[in-house]
């Protein structure tokens, strides 16, 4: 047994189903490892992004880590953005990252380049294996890192000779350490501060699930405190049977307006809110400066556990907590605008889809429009770095073939990682592409005032339009195998949208708007 | 002034004249500079793999950097693939990094990494600006930074509030440090090594270009040395009336075989040559174990004023050189075929033309058969890292808008950053991208055996197999407004070839293969 088939081995035995690959020469012994080792189903994408990006988005949905397959410091660089995602996403991903063998990096071939610095701003936990014989142990560890708290991107850097080595054997699993319990004192402390009124519970990433949600909801309706979540969360549980979450805006200058009277803010599975990128003359922080902030339960930390103790001690029913009714907006008609493709959405999303949410500045509408469909998940982005969202919705049809994954797709990003779209027709996904074609970069011309600079000029609008040329999405998906049609207005995009939802393979809708 | 414009005003006045761009909030002052401040030229790319594939493609054709505008640490780990092949091209880049407002940063906002770390993986020169009262001076320094030697990747990470704080002052340009001069010692060492005979000139990099080539052939001549480059230089000016230069085969078994009797290796310009990966019980050096290695000229010395000593000690006659002549293949019928589509390129390539080569498997035969065809510069993938050709190739018609650009691409490496045919469209480039479509990552296949697996598995197979779906090209293309046609016989070929180089606008051929 050689070293890589080791490695996958140690993977499969541990519970590792997938891996998201993108390989190259310096990884064909590890490409060669999951026909000889069974067990382990392996997901092409044709660009690094689709490969990290729909490893987070299968993280999302199952809460366990895949591997990805990635060549080199470049190959590693491509895969960057979608793994800075995942790691705001606290998503557990391992990375297996191909390296020169360890005896020819002396002579700086023209791949050579330093893995590690790159790994290192992506990654809680790195390592580079040195040898054959004990590289699974290092892939057990490894996984292991993936796998603490919530989830970690952890890198594995494995060089060719430790992969064709012979030597190996297959490691034991390493047990990731147990989530950290919050303390008795912390847990007081917070139910007194809720008790003293003005309050929030800011609950986050871990503690959007249902079931702990609807502990956190019940502690709220016992203190009469609010409940709310910033808007870019990993993974929300939502619609009927859910309790009512109050969503935070993203605009730093809302979300001040959101939390001026709070004075007693209990973080639970979040961090506090600041602002997304500073602006000139105006707070980084977004809560009142007389704001008390109890961080509760970290992200990492056993937050359902936790919230159960602050229920008994506030004496939260949680069979008393409102949960969300079917509420379904009408169907509109007219011309497309952000409010009325979301009322649609919310009218027609079927029972347990999931929604990967990528449309910046269309999709304003869709977190009330949606508040009362069917139970679904909702997955956003926390990391901030566009281009996520359709690999996002091609990791998430991988984890759950039996659910309709939606990604709601805005132009400018989703021009990042098109490439997914190949994937998922490779892999007939059962996913509905939307794009909203607005051809520009329209959260940038938002910006555009919020930093001082209100009367832009033609440089500038230029570097934000999209429109010459048009992107033509039907085209796009079609030279990678995809069904599309293009819509105009709200007659069209129902139509399109009910047919999208009736298949089981991708389709993609690009809707001008 | 604010600091963003003291830092365009700055880099307009030492002669930067084009900015390839992908920005985002932390750079839209920047942006607005740029019409603040005239004189910068402002080319979009909808994804930062264009971004710096381009100003590469500049920088080998001009000889000076462009500024590239990059969002961030994912903005620039986006780009950072094309920045490690703009570092193995020792191509002159300026990258202007935005971060978050440096009183921000320690809020650790969704969008915060370690810029610093990705930018030391790709770049010789790294600086974070502190004010906007001296950001500008810091934008000279990086900008003679990237001007040292041959050129160099340079990155200048600018805060918001450096960015559009007051008080920015235009700076005086730095010069960058006069190239190094070869000592006599080391030109006589040359000499006498040549004198021993067999010996080979193996020129690279700055010694490509047709002046100083002229004069490594005479000295090769003169000494009855073979002159050779390795097959993956940025820049080769070669065809009618360029010296004939021996080309290393790429496949390490080749190359150790063309270097057999070679004892006396002269280095111009040029790394001793290795093999590009490891193989099993193969050797990294591909030279002789006995051969002598003379490094006389490394990339970033006057390569051209040490040539003229070598000559003068070999007493080498310039004017006596061998020139190419025009000799042009026939134009081939019948099946496509990479020797048959190399013919047709040599038999219709236009006088003055730039090829941007990504063939990879597809370009075997296209050195021999171009030999003869009439001058052009070749630009090849030095650094390795795939998906280089179409951003390469724009980036090369925006430098040279009087030349035909002319991209071989492979159709795997091309799905990297096809977004850069939208930027040709938008700037209406003279660019014709040829699309070698084997639906297959047919290096790797090829590669299955030189790493010790000559009976790969259906994974592994399946892992290297594009053709499920086909990708469309014509479509893809047309997604991005440009027009294409797809051909499956030579005379289909030849045709489009012709339609394709008599335009004067982005054209794409897909050519099944």
């Amino acid at each position: 047994m050689n070293g890589a088939e080791s490695v996958v081995a140690t993977l499969v035995e541990a519970g590792v189903e997938v891996c998201f690959a993108n390989p190259g020469t310096s990884e064909l012994h590890l490409v060669a490892a999951l026909d000889r080792v069974p067990g382990m189903r392996c997901v092409l994408c044709l660009f690094e992004g689709g490969v990290t990006g729909a490893a987070d988005g299968y993280a999302r949905m199952t809460g366990k880590p895949a591997a990805t397959l990635l060549h080199l410091g470049p190959g590693l660089m491509n895969a960057g953005a979608n793994l800075h995602n995942a790691r705001r996403a606290h998503s557990p991903v391992l990375n297996l990252v191909g390296e020169h063998a360890t005896y020819h990096l002396q002579y700086d071939a023209p791949l050579t380049s330093d893995i590690a610095a790159v790994a290192g701003a992506v990654s809680a936990h790195i390592a580079t294996a040195s040898a054959a014989e004990t590289v699974s142990k290092d892939a057990a560890e490894a996984l292991a890192a993936a796998q603490t708290g919530q989830g970690r991107v952890s890198t594995l850097i494995i060089p060719a000779d430790v992969a064709w080595g012979e030597g190996g054997v297959v490691a034991s699993p390493v047990a990731a350490p147990a989530r950290r319990t919050v303390s008795d004192e912390l847990v007081k402390e917070a139910a007194a501060a809720l008790g003293r009124g003005q309050a929030m519970i800011l609950v986050g990433n871990g503690a959007l699930m249902k079931e702990p949600l609807i502990k956190a909801a019940a502690v709220a309706q016992a203190t009469s405190a609010r409940l709310a979540s910033i808007g870019r969360n990993p993974r929300l549980q939502r619609g009927v049977g859910t309790p009512v979450v109050e969503r935070l805006s993203n605009p730093a200058s809302q979300q001040i307006k959101q939390l001026g009277e709070i004075r007693n803010l209990i973080l639970v599975g979040e961090e506090p809110p600041v602002a997304f990128f500073a602006h000139p003359d105006r707070p980084s922080v977004t809560t009142h400066p007389d704001c008390n902030i109890i961080r509760l339960a970290d992200v990492h930390d056993d937050i359902s556990e936790c919230l159960d103790r602050l229920a008994a001690a506030t004496g939260a029913d949680i069979a008393a907590v409102p949960l969300q009714q079917l509420v379904r907006p009408d169907i509109p008609t007219g011309p497309i605008t952000p409010d009325t493709v979301a009322m649609a959405v919310g009218a027609l999303m079927p029972e347990n889809c999931i929604v990967a949410d990528e449309s910046i500045t269309v999709g304003r509408s869709f977190y009330r429009q949606t508040a009362g469909a069917p139970a679904h998940d909702w997955l956003h982005l926390p990391g901030g770095a566009i281009g996520i969202g359709i690999p996002l919705a091609t990791g998430a049809a991988v984890a759950c073939p039996d659910r309709k994954v939606i990604n709601l797709q805005a132009d400018g990003s989703g021009m990042y990682t098109l490439q997914a779209l190949w994937t998922q027709v490779r892999e007939n996904l059962n996913v509905l592409t939307v794009i909203w074609s607005n051809r520009s970069y329209k959260i940038l011309r938002d910006e555009l005032s919020n930093v001082g600079l209100p009367d832009p000029g033609p440089t500038a609008l230029g570097m934000l339009d999209l429109s010459n040329p048009p992107l033509d999405w039907v085209s796009l998906a079609r030279g990678m195998g995809a069904d599309g049609r293009r819509v105009s207005d709200m007659d069209g995009f129902v139509e399109a949208f009910r047919d999208g939802l009736a298949r089981n393979t991708p389709y993609l809708i690009e809707v001008e708007i």
